[in-house]
């Protein structure tokens, strides 16, 4: 087999074997396919498609190319969760606990935060001591006697993707749905959970910019993990507005405790009970219906609360400050960004968003760049709400005031006051499962 | 500017800008644009193609990726030809001395043979003593001499399109129309005539395998060249059946100049004089008509012939062999390849018969491998023609037996004799000028 007859192929709009994608495949992650050919056959995928046949083979071809994580020495159902991406997007660390809380296992390898969006790993170690690199003894001893752990990912999952993604982010190939679902997927699959929870996130600073792609992809992903046997659903929930009101690493963790005991945004409250009452019904713990009961029960009985105190003390962090989160450590100087006018808020760029959390120092631009946890924003007024001239629109939290100029205006890019309220997108759009779509 | 967005400016069926097509391809060849961004750009205008104008620019900025030959020390009009490849074509050695004998400059680089098409310059140098490999001072004395000269091509002409072939060649990006057009027409910008005739081939061996396909070629090429003031026209010619009998160097030397002494192949003769015609008439020295009769008669009157003997005399060659080509040396062996029934030979496929002549010697598969000047075929029974069981269709030659083994496999199988007498392509099929599309 040649891969120059494979990228022909694909050229002209043919459907690979799963011979021919795993050629391909393996062949460039042992490096005899040179970086030249991949970006060529890349480029074709991106432009003549994949069948979801030809996706699930590259998915469970990916998913082979690094370690397959075995979590059978963890009883029970294991549900995973999987976000495509947001701007203060805490909802991990919500919905670990609720769903742990209702005796389901949550196993769970979460990533680091890069660009605009954070990471669940990098959150965590915003409390003092937490680990988020254990061994898999240590993990699976930990899920076994808590039920829960959210550690950090093991390089060696879906090698394949990770070489493939580096190649597709300087060629211009990242925003097609069929590598996007198998990129996601090949790393669940591998991940090892029993059941997965799809957020497929929407809006013009996602991937996926309008309710057709958004659901296409939840519905690719959904396809491939059920014949992988996996139960898989998903919710498209919107990207255009942050949930709750805090972006960076400690004000997270602080409105994410704010939520497990019962006194946190509405917005962010009622997106993590959606996704934990979906996750329980994987689970098989009931109707829609009764697991959104259940994960309600969690947080009014403080039992989802306990179990996020425990998961961070078995893994090294300082309960005093889980249990109150003004403990942790605040920034040095804060700074007002008020409004120039009165009206509503017509626009707020999430991107923009995010990027200014960074330049306060709360993520990284690159990869081995350093993070301040105690750097953020506090958002007091969101999309649509109302404004008077003066009036604080939020506040920003830094180490260094110098970062305060750039980073506000890189916020007053993305922002819009308007005499005309906007229309507001609703939290969730649509839930996929095998069986079909229901849109909100 | 950045190259990531170059291709997904074309991947989006964007239309480049000069700057952005100058910056691609002159990163490319500085090394600061690494192959797999290249590769996938390729393939991005593969699959969405390029307008008219980035193809000129295209060609513009390849052309000048190299030397720009300024042939203004030589008086008078310099007309070029160039084919896009044949098997057995040879009509570069007839045609460049009829023009010549007309009083139009033939300053002319010409290229190797690699797989199963022949190079001009290998042809030549069966002629013992030729050198194909001149100054450019030796060069320009010899047109202005005697009015002909042709050379290899030098290594420092349009730089970009050496890079570029060698990449598209092993990403399947070789088959698109504005990229061949480009390739071909920056060459020929490059080379510095100030009238080019294209001789397009047609058929299932080249890559042209339509009418419509290669008229789009042409047209395109012709408008590039029309654009960049020099005169272009182009005829479309038939690959399916190779020109004459002979294939292999010393072999078509000979038959070259069986036609330049006016007894060659009537279908050799016939499309020789149609293009040299053409190449007359872009050289301004009258009507199609009128320059076709004036061919004619260097034919006749054997001006052609002398001016084909000056020039290998002129390059160091052996003229008494050219005068007499039985001089040549001759392979040590021949065999015979006998029909296996009666019947017409209704296929007869060209790539073969190449293949099956490299096979013998006769050619290259690396550019570095060393060729056999007496090795070759003589086809007696071409597409159409009717053979008897056990008569010779044609003889292989080649100096080690245990070669015709695998050639006459190679050759057997693109053949195919049946009851039913063929439709035989024409010749040529259409003429391309500025003014339109003549289709005969």
């Amino acid at each position: 087999m040649r891969m120059y007859d494979v990228i022909a192929k694909k050229r002209d709009g043919g459907i690979l074997t799963r011979e021919e994608i795993a050629f391909a495949v393996n062949g460039y992650v042992a490096g005899d396919i040179p970086d030249y050919q991949m970006s060529a056959l890349l480029m074709a995928i991106y432009l003549r498609g994949m069948t979801d046949e030809e996706t699930a083979v590259l998915t469970e071809v990916m998913a082979h190319s690094g370690d397959m994580v075995d979590l059978s020495a963890i009883q029970g159902i294991k549900v995973d969760k999987h976000s495509t991406g947001g701007v203060g997007d805490k909802t991990t660390l919500v919905i670990a606990p609720i769903v742990a809380a209702c005796g389901v296992k949550i196993a769970k390898m979460s990533g680091r935060g890069l660009g605009h969006t954070g990471g669940t790993v990098d959150k965590m170690e915003a409390v003092p001591g937490t680990r988020t690199a254990l061994t898999r003894e240590e993990f699976f001893r930990q899920v076994n006697e808590i039920g829960i752990s959210v550690i950090g990912q093991s390089g060696e999952i879906a090698v394949a993707d990770k070489k493939l993604y580096a190649l597709r982010d300087v060629t211009a190939t990242v925003g097609c749905i069929p590598l996007i679902a198998s990129s996601i997927m090949s790393k669940k699959l591998a991940a090892g959970s029993d059941a997965i929870l799809l957020d497929v996130t929407m809006g013009d600073g996602a991937f996926m910019k309008n309710l057709d792609d958004a659901i296409e992809l939840a519905r690719l992903m959904v396809s491939i993990g059920t014949a992988h046997g996996r139960k898989v659903a998903a919710l498209i929930t919107d990207m255009d507005k942050p949930l709750g009101h805090n972006i960076g690493n400690s004000l997270e963790i602080a409105e994410s405790i704010a939520v497990l005991k019962g006194k946190g945004p509405a917005d962010l409250t009622e997106v993590c009970l959606q996704l934990a009452a979906n996750m329980l019904v994987l689970a098989g713990k009931g109707t829609l219906t009764e697991c959104r009961a259940m994960a309600e029960r969690t947080l009014q009985d403080g039992t989802a609360f306990v179990k996020c105190c425990r998961m961070f003390a078995a893994q090294g962090g300082d309960v005093e400050m889980v249990k109150d989160p003004d403990k942790l450590r605040k920034a040095t100087y804060s700074y007002e960004i008020t409004a120039r006018e009165n009206g509503y808020i017509a626009k707020n760029d999430v991107e923009k968003i995010g990027n200014a959390s960074v330049l306060l120092g709360a993520g990284r631009i690159r990869k081995e760049d350093s993070i301040d946890f105690a750097a953020g924003i506090v958002m007091h007024k969101k999309l649509g709400d109302k404004v008077r001239s003066g009036e604080s629109i939020c506040t920003f939290y830094a180490d260094d005031p110098a970062l305060f100029a750039p980073a506000e205006e890189m916020y007053r890019g993305g922002l819009v006051i308007s005499d005309q309220q906007p229309n507001l997108p609703p939290l969730v759009y649509a839930r996929v499962t095998p069986e079909g779509v229901q849109r909100f």
